[in-house]
């Protein structure tokens, strides 16, 4: 099935904002097997539009048009999909009402040039928007279906998963059940996780498994999608992949599914009555700002402390080079001074000199409890940035694995021994 | 002049990467003066290569593809480029020169498949990338020129700087001086400061002066872009343009061209040997994450205090709902018990109840030296992410006017009243 898509407006065919609409219905056709052949990015231009929905039109046989639905006069879908598709536009009382609707509950009355939001080519079918004015719909043009969506992100994403993926499934012919499992992993790097793959998709020997990977360093998502022929078939399949997938990346998955692991961690303590304080000194409350703001986290994250001069508050005695003794030491203090039941120290000896790319940095962890502390030293280079980013996913990794009882020091990929 | 820009690999096609070089590219164009008429995504296909390649070549003057010349075999850009051009590969001497010096610096073999990077289409200019091995080079096809850049962004935006836009400048025949002047400014939305700026393009009578924006949230970039016969030209022009937009926007400009809000900060302490303690709550670390890590912020940045239980450690007994008085002793205790000669606490009370588009929150906000306190109260709409990046803003703009003797006190256009 050959699908493309059109993103439209001046604001991202300047690059005043970046294009994050593309990548995710890009990534969501791929999850339920779908590929995209030609992505277009033209303005709000009549003649640029109507050569660009012409042209895919030849060529492709589904279409998804992003952006160009609102009310004001440089949105044009409407007007230049019922020029391609040959027809008129005629006002779509149904949605004229909805919009209507939407305005009254909000105590507002409708500005009429939200009108016009109404207005759709004559063959078109109706999408639902239920979260805005923007009124989806599909049309034929050339030999293609086109798909037309609101360029509000999360308009979008609702609209695609409820209305435009299911229907391009139908067109596609695939299977009706499909289901994404994902997993979220860190401390090995793509081609090492593909290589420990290797042969999973064969653990279905109907075909039905397919797997990719998202990286977003430091962490990795796998992910597996299956079809079958209903929600049954597709957790027969899945149920002894994931078995193996779990066996495999073992410690190395840190969360599953819409997991994340703060999310984890903060479960992990609430689940014990924990409470949490971290030190940071160059990651500079990176690792704070991860977990702190969360829902629930008011009971749970007690303090966090930021310095870059260590022996400030909590009365260690820290050397000119730092060593094991020295940052159990704080983490002990830490703990101790501010009652918490579980204290975090991520602490940083970064190189001299300037930014470049082989700059690194030691990494020093500490992990306390009353009656139990943990340690693990690391060295990660690649620039001031990058050991930045490595320091806080590995301490906050380190402080998962101690609550989920894994070890805490383990190999990574991304660590230089 | 009709420029267009083709994206091309798998990766920006899938979505596995969001494509920020295409906007990249288009601000960059932007930023002189040139408009892309027209954006094609297409994955590392031979025969999807060929047709954008064509469709390109047949009605643009200018086109940038990005992508595609790597060392390996789905690498297709000079390739398919010679297929379209009717032109054969040939191997380029000075190139291949170049590439054997690059590995023998680093101690390292070059590998046979890099040679693939040398071959390029007989009828080529070369464009020089000096920081890695994926040869630029410019050839026509069809009726337009074509500029073949690498995928890595610090590799293309290299090239595009000195290798591209000034070809393509040329060609367009625009004049031979073009500056980009940048205000950063905060608390005054887009609609705003465009009618605080209105008729001041009009100041050169010549209308060598273009008023673009872009706007990241919480932050407003205001562009100036000037073009004159040559440089004294331009800052002819520049200079009473640049004063008026100063004078206009006035206090609300934190930062110009490559400055930021915490780089303001942070040199404004160190001219006056000044050290920095924070105090976050539901913030949670982000304003200590934006200034601790800096280089310099190692003498300053002295303690970041995390903590959604304000009585621990400074002391102050905190009552049910904050007010002047506590956010004030919070402030000159963190200040006093940190030894730091400033503080800011950014203290913020959410509102009750499951996260929403009219979830908001009260901020208080204190600042502290030894002979004087400063405080302000705002308050803040639009869901709990919104809450937090609003707060973190405001409270480094107010230690930005602290340190600038500006008033702390200014409505600005994000906070309900």
């Amino acid at each position: 099935m050959n699908i493309e898509i059109i993103c439209t407006g001046d604001e991202v065919l300047t690059g005043k904002i970046t294009n994050t609409n593309f990548s995710y219905m890009a990534q969501k056709l791929e999850d339920v097997g779908l590929s995209v052949r030609w992505g277009t990015t033209v303005g709000d231009d009549r003649e640029t539009l109507l050569a660009a929905f012409r042209q895919a039109g030849e060529r492709a046989d589904a279409v998804i048009v992003n952006g160009g639905l609102g009310p004001t006069v440089d949105d044009l879908s409407q007007e230049i999909a019922a020029q391609a598709a040959g027809v008129e536009l005629v006002l779509h009382e149904e949605w004229l009402a909805k919009m209507q609707d939407f305005f009254s509950k909000r105590s507002r009355t409708m500005p009429p040039n939200n009108v016009k939001q109404a207005m759709l080519p004559a063959t078109a079918e109706m999408l639902d928007n239920p979260i805005g004015t923007a009124c989806g719909f599909a049309v034929d043009i050339g030999k293609a279906r086109f798909f037309f969506t609101p360029g509000v992100p999360r308009e979008l994403r609702r609209m695609l998963e409820e209305q435009v993926v299911p229907r391009i499934l139908a067109r596609s012919g695939a299977p009706t059940a499909i289901h994404l499992k994902r997993f979220h992993s860190y401390g090995l790097g793509e081609s090492h996780v593909d290589q420990l793959l290797t042969g999973l998709e064969a653990l279905d020997p109907t075909g039905g498994v397919k797997l990719g990977f998202r990286a977003h360093y430091p962490q990795l998502e796998t992910k597996l999608t299956v079809r079958g022929t209903d929600m049954d078939d597709v957790h027969r399949k899945l149920a002894p992949v994931t078995a193996e997938v779990r066996k495999r990346l073992g410690n190395f998955i840190i969360a599953e599914d819409d997991q994340t692991l703060e999310g984890v961690i903060l479960k992990a303590l609430s689940a014990q009555d924990g409470t949490l304080s971290v030190v940071e000194t160059f990651t500079a409350g990176q690792i704070a700002a991860r977990i702190a703001h969360m829902p629930g986290a008011e009971t749970v994250f007690r303090h966090g402390t930021v310095t870059r001069q260590l022996d400030h508050l909590f009365g260690v005695t820290v050397p000119p080079h730092l060593d094991q003794d020295t940052t159990e030491a704080v983490v002990r203090a830490a703990r101790e001074q501010t009652g918490a039941t579980h204290a975090l120290a991520v602490l940083i000896e970064l190189d001299d000199g300037a930014d470049r790319i082989d700059f690194g940095g030691t990494i020093w962890i500490g992990i306390a409890t009353a009656g139990r502390s943990e340690f693990r030293r690391s060295r990660i280079l690649g620039g001031r940035e990058w050991v930045r980013l490595g320091a806080v996913e590995l301490g906050m990794d380190c402080l998962r694995r101690f609550l989920q009882g894994l070890p805490v020091v383990e190999r990574i990929d991304f660590e230089k021994t």
